[in-house]
C-alpha cells in the first residue's frame, strides 16, 4: 500500500521532472474528483515552489458518461468557446499543464461510436490553437496517472475494489520509479539512456525500417530530416521537461505516403472509452486502404474515418519488450502505461517537432516533407518479443535494430 | 441518517421547485467536489427530466484557501475573462443555474481581509453581465445546501466527523420540507403563506418601517414603487422557480437615501468565510456613518469600504422568529439557512425587481427612485424575539407589522 510520503514523492516528481514547474509561473491541472487528495498534494506543493496559481479542470467520469448517455448530438459535437479561451489564456501566459489521467477504460462502453467521434472531433478542432503549444513544446507539459476504483477494477479484475487502488498504486509507484530512494535521480539516469538510443538513431538516418513479426510485415518511409526523439524534451524557453510519465520510447515519424504492407496489433487499444482489439491494417503508399478487428471494428472505423489523417502514419516510437511496463505483465487498458511496453505506432497527427524545422514550417510545407495532419494521434502496439526490425540505410544495406523485442543496436551506450 | 432515497427526492425537488427545469434547457450547476455524490443524483435526473446538457463548476475549498495563501495579489485580485465566457454562454443560453452551497464557514480564516474583499471586488467588476441574468430574474436560478465535514463540524462542534454530517443532512432536510411525504406539495403551500404576506405588504404601501429592538432603533422609508417579493418568483420566461431553498422571507428595498438610526447583528456574519459577530451600524440619510463589532471588525471595514454603495441597504427582510430554522435552534454560520430564521437587512445592491418596473431602469433612474447599486450584497440578521416593527403609513398613521419577533399582521389568510 502506498503511504502518504510516497504521494508526495511522486507528486514532487511530476512537478520537478515532469513539468519542470518554475517560479512564479501558473500551472494548470487536469485531474479527476476523485483523484482530489492527490491533486491537492500536487497543488499544495506547487505553491510551496513558488507558483503564482494552480487551476484545475476537475472531470467526473459519470457526469461524461451521463452527458454521452443524454445530451443531443448538437451538444455533444459542439465544443465550448470558454473551454478554448481557459485553455488558450493558460498557454498564452507560459503555464505549465499538467495532465492526471485516471479513466474507467469502460467508460464509453455500449456509447455510440459515432458520437465519441463527434465529440473528439469538436474537441480537436477547438483546441487547435493550444494543440500548438503542446505539440511544439512551446510550454512545458506532463501526463501522469493515479489509479481510480474502476480503472483499477479493470486492471485487477479478480481484487476487491480496495485491493485493486492498492495494487494499481504499487504497480504505478514502482514503473514510474517513485519507489527508489531518489526518483529524480533514477529519472535522469533513465532519460540518459532514451538520449543515447536517440543519438545512435539520429546518427544512421535510416532511410526505412522494416517491422517483421507474426501478423506483420510492413516497410516505414522515415523522412529526410526526420529527428528520433525521447525521454526529456526541451520547451521553447529552454526548460526540460517530461511529457510523459512513465516513458520508455524513442519515436519518430513515418513518412505519410511511404508506408506499405500490414501490420498487427499485440496489445488492445482503449480509443475514447471504447477497445478495440486484435486488428490489423494494410497500408498503400501511406495510406489504410483494409481493416480487420477481432473486437470494435465500429469504433476502429468512425477513427479511421475521422479525417484524411486518420488513415496514414504520425509516429513510430521503438520500445524494449523488457521494460518495466512490460515486466510488471500487466495490462493497463491506458495507453500511457501500454505504449511503453512495446514498439508502437500513431495514426494520426505527427509530430512537427520529430522533422528539422517542422515547428516552424507552414502546413503546406510539412505534407510536402510527409507529416502527416489530422485532428486525431492514436497510438497502438505493434510490439512483441517475436518482433525484428531491420534499418535500411541509404546505400541499401540492411542492418538489425530490434531483435526478438528488443535492442540489436548498443544503446546502453 | 439521510438514506439515498431521501437526497433523490432532494434533487428531485431542487430540479423542480427550485430551478423548474424545463425540457431541453441546459443546467449549470456550482457544486463542491466533495458533494459530488449528490450532484451526479442532480445531473442524473436533470437528464431524466430532458436536460440538454448538464455542466458542473466544481470547487474545493482547500484549493481556495490554498490560492488565498500563496497566490500574488495581481492573480487573487482578476478574474478570468473565461469565467465571465463561461456563465455568459448559459446564460445567454437560457439555462437555469443551481447552486449546491457547503462551504465550511472557518475556510478563510486568518486570510488577509482585504485579499477577500479584493477577489470579490474583481468577481463582482467581471460578473455585472451574469448577475443582470439572476437578479432580474431573466432565468430561472435556485441556490441549495448539502452538508460538508467542515462545515458540519462547525456547526455540531461536540460530534464527531460522520456523526455531525448526518445530523447536518437531517437538519436541512427538515427545514426544507423534504421529510415531509410530498415536499413539492409542502412548497406550494408555504409559497402561498409567503404570498399572502407580500400582498398584504404590498396593499399597505408602508411610507417607513420602524425597527425596535434591544440595540436596534431604526427607522427604515420604502421607495415609492416598492414591491415585496418572497418565496417563488417569476422569470422572464414566465417560469415559477424558488431563488432559495429554504426561505422564509418576504423581502423588498429600503430607499438609499432614507435609512436612520442604529441596527444591531442577532446572529454571526460569515462574510467570504470570514466571521463579523455582535456588530452595530449607525445611518444618516441612508449611509453608514458609524460602526462597531465585537469580531471581524476589519473584515466589515473592507465590506463597507467595497464601493459607494456597499456602505447603504439593498433589502429589508422580515421572517417570524418561530420559522424552522429557528425551531432548529442551530446557528448555521451559513446565510442561505440564517438569514431564514429572522428579520434581516443586506448592505449593498438592491434587486431592482422589488421596484415597480425596476428590471427595465437605467442606472441613472434606479439611483433617483432610491435604488442602491454596489458589487455587494451581504445580508445579516436583526430579528430576535425582542423585536417589534411598526409600519407608518402614507397618511403619518403607524400600526403593529411585527410583535415579539413575529407577524402581527394576519398573514395566515
Ligand atoms: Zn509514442
Ligand atoms: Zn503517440
Ligand atoms: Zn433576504
Ligand atoms: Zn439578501
Amino acid at each position: 500500500m502506498v503511504n502518504q510520503q510516497t504521494k508526495e514523492k511522486y507528486a514532487d516528481l511530476a512537478l520537478r521532472t515532469g513539468v519542470n514547474l518554475q517560479e512564479n509561473q501558473a500551472l494548470m491541472i487536469n485531474a479527476p474528483i476523485e483523484g482530489a487528495d492527490f491533486t491537492r498534494i500536487v497543488a499544495r506543493k506547487a505553491y510551496e515552489m513558488g507558483a503564482k496559481d494552480v487551476h484545475i479542470n476537475w472531470a467526473d467520469d459519470e457526469l461524461t458518461r451521463l452527458k454521452y448517455e443524454n445530451a443531443p448530438d448538437e451538444v455533444i459535437g459542439s465544443f465550448p468557446e470558454w473551454k478554448v479561451k481557459l485553455h488558450d489564456a493558460y498557454a498564452e501566459d507560459g503555464a505549465a499543464v499538467l495532465s492526471i489521467k485516471a479513466t474507467n477504460p469502460d467508460l464509453l462502453k455500449g456509447i455510440d461510436s459515432a458520437r465519441v467521434a463527434m465529440a473528439n472531433k469538436a474537441a480537436g478542432e477547438a483546441m487547435k490553437n493550444f494543440r500548438q503549444y503542446t505539440m511544439n513544446d512551446r510550454i512545458t507539459w506532463s501526463i501522469i496517472s493515479i489509479p481510480t476504483g474502476d480503472w483499477a477494477q479493470k486492471v485487477f479484475p479478480e481484487k476487491s475494489r480496495e485491493d485493486a487502488v492498492d495494487s494499481l498504486w504499487d504497480a504505478i509507484v514502482n514503473i514510474v520509479r517513485v519507489d527508489k530512494d531518489d526518483p529524480i535521480a533514477a529519472w535522469e539516469e533513465h532519460n540518459k539512456t532514451l538520449e543515447t538510443a536517440r543519438e545512435i538513431l539520429n546518427r544512421k538516418k535510416y532511410k526505412k525500417l522494416h517491422f517483421k513479426a507474426p501478423g506483420t510485415d510492413l516497410e516505414l518511409e522515415l523522412p529526410d530530416g526526420h529527428l528520433w526523439k525521447g525521454g526529456s524534451a526541451v520547451s521553447e524557453q529552454g526548460t526540460q521537461f517530461n511529457p510523459n510519465m512513465p516513458t520508455e520510447e524513442v519515436f519518430s515519424m513515418p513518412h505519410k505516403y511511404g508506408v506499405n504492407g500490414t501490420v498487427s496489433s499485440t496489445k488492445p487499444l482503449n480509443y475514447g472509452g471504447n477497445l478495440i482489439d486484435n486488428f490489423t491494417l494494410t497500408f498503400e503508399n501511406g495510406k489504410v486502404v483494409d481493416f480487420q478487428a477481432e473486437q470494435g471494428g465500429e469504433t476502429l472505423k468512425h477513427l479511421l474515418d475521422t479525417d484524411e489523417g486518420a488513415r496514414r502514419l504520425g509516429e513510430v516510437a521503438l520500445v524494449p519488450n523488457e521494460s518495466p511496463v512490460s515486466q510488471s505483465g500487466l495490462i493497463f487498458y491506458n495507453t500511457l502505461f501500454d505504449e511503453n511496453a512495446s514498439c508502437h505506432i500513431a495514426l494520426g497527427k505527427a509530430y512537427p517537432t520529430n522533422l528539422e524545422g517542422g515547428s516552424d514550417m507552414d502546413a503546406n510545407t510539412l505534407d510536402k516533407r510527409g507529416v502527416n495532419d489530422s485532428l486525431v494521434h492514436v497510438d497502438f502496439m505493434i510490439g512483441s518479443e517475436n518482433l525484428d526490425i531491420d534499418g535500411i540505410l541509404e546505400d541499401g544495406s540492411t542492418e538489425a535494430v530490434f531483435r526478438n523485442g528488443t535492442w540489436a543496436l548498443n544503446v546502453k551506450g
